[in-house]
């Protein structure tokens, strides 16, 4: 049996999902409400000690971390392949995950954080956002927040993370010239693992980020198109978080225009 | 052909070194003197945009990352296999390769600039000491490194990066107990991976880090017997580099054991 241990807010979480449904593998879900704190149960804890999900348990064994549980669905489970067969395209794809987890991944916190958590945060009032703020046990996680929460897009980080986003969509739009999918001739990982952030980005209202990017429009209206799409983004995640973050997206877009601006 | 674009002092061209003499493969060098700042050259930037070491050409590709690398290299060359055949195994190793790569590489460069780097570029005097901290480009790199030059231990995060070599050394042994490498039955990427960073602790006077850590002490002794250690570590190593950081790290020991007793 197949358990996957996650949260319909937490892109790392649909990623895993989004290759679970690709490759038709039935699992059993373990939904960990990371808004509730969950993920500090001590159950859990002994699951994944870094409190976060996605972690799968398959025949016993327990796995964490988003990258290294796709390739071991694609490596332990038959289906489609989600890997390409060459070396060299296996690297390729490689490249393309190891960037999502080292660079985009950390720049979507900020964004997300200034274009709809802040406004959560702020309406609970004081002495509510400085409990939040202080709740966070890493000291520069906590100064980052701070930020965020009380400067918005004039948080220092957030411009570094616009452009994070903007060099990725130009990457992105380069290596789909000519080609439908990111490596080689077929869908694979490398796909997959940019799928949630392709549609962060679309909920927090930065479309606007790929509006001369034709080869990256098509890759993403291709994806939307693949069965695996909805269940994977939207199944898990709750109606109101969604709601919110789409009308904080469109609420946000002139601070977005101006950032953009300022790149 | 396999080209390999490196440098003695590069941790990550150390890593690509010891699976190419794992695997016995055949290789031209291609020396880039990162001390002199060739990563910049035009010609260079070419092969890799982001100005690091190292980087591979086989068969006209190009490929950037070590991790990505040593695992293309795996795939791609016959020899002594350096990944496990069992998918649990694999992605076990991915996630000892990917703890490499996110926590314990960032946590090298403030420890190895306070122990020794720091003290060849304050033998510059002013203004070279600014001049050195205002050439990096990145203004989030530029501030930790002004603290690592002018405060040495006391800069903010290198408590933190010992902490975090602390509670590595201290996993390392718990994987290590009853087993003679990290990852199933045999030596893999997982061991190669972090084989230059034990060498570096070590170099830089740091040993006292595993004297209560006896599986890490055996497993680094075994590493350091395999035929593939000493060339991959030491033959483009410069030889007045290496003895600067061995005297450094031998004169920064009252430091670091008072940092310890810190954590």
């Amino acid at each position: 049996m197949l358990e996957l241990y996650h949260h319909g807010s937490s892109v790392c979480a649909a990623k895993v999902r989004l290759a679970l449904f690709e490759k038709e593998i039935e699992w059993t879900s373990r939904y960990v409400d990371i808004l509730a704190g969950e993920q500090f149960d001590p159950a859990y804890l002994k699951i994944n000690p870094r409190a976060a999900v996605p972690a799968i348990r398959h025949d016993g064994a327990v796995l964490t971390e988003s990258t290294v549980i796709c390739e071991y669905l694609d490596d332990a489970f038959a289906g489609r392949r989600l890997k390409p067969c060459a070396p060299l395209s296996q690297a390729q794809m490689r490249i393309w995950t190891k960037l999502v987890d080292e660079e985009i991944h950390p720049a979507t916190r900020p964004l997300t954080y200034v274009v709809t958590h802040r406004h959560a945060i702020l309406a609970r009032g004081e002495p509510a956002v400085e409990d939040h703020i202080a709740s966070d046990p890493d000291p520069a996680w906590r100064e980052r927040k701070r930020r965020w929460i009380r400067d918005g897009f004039d948080a220092p980080d957030v411009a570094l993370a616009l452009r994070t986003f903007v060099r990725l969509l130009e990457r992105m739009d380069c290596a789909l010239e000519g080609s439908e999918w990111l490596v080689g001739d077929g869908y694979t990982l490398a796909d997959g693992a940019l799928t949630p952030y392709a549609n962060r980005l679309e909920m927090l209202g930065l479309s606007e980020l790929w509006q001369d990017r034709p080869n990256f429009d098509r890759w993403f209206a291709a994806v939307k198109e693949r069965p695996s799409f909805a269940p994977a983004l939207f199944d898990y995640l709750p109606g109101e978080l969604r709601a919110r973050m789409l009308a904080d997206g469109q609420a946000a877009l002139p601070q977005v225009r101006q950032a953009l601006l300022g790149l």
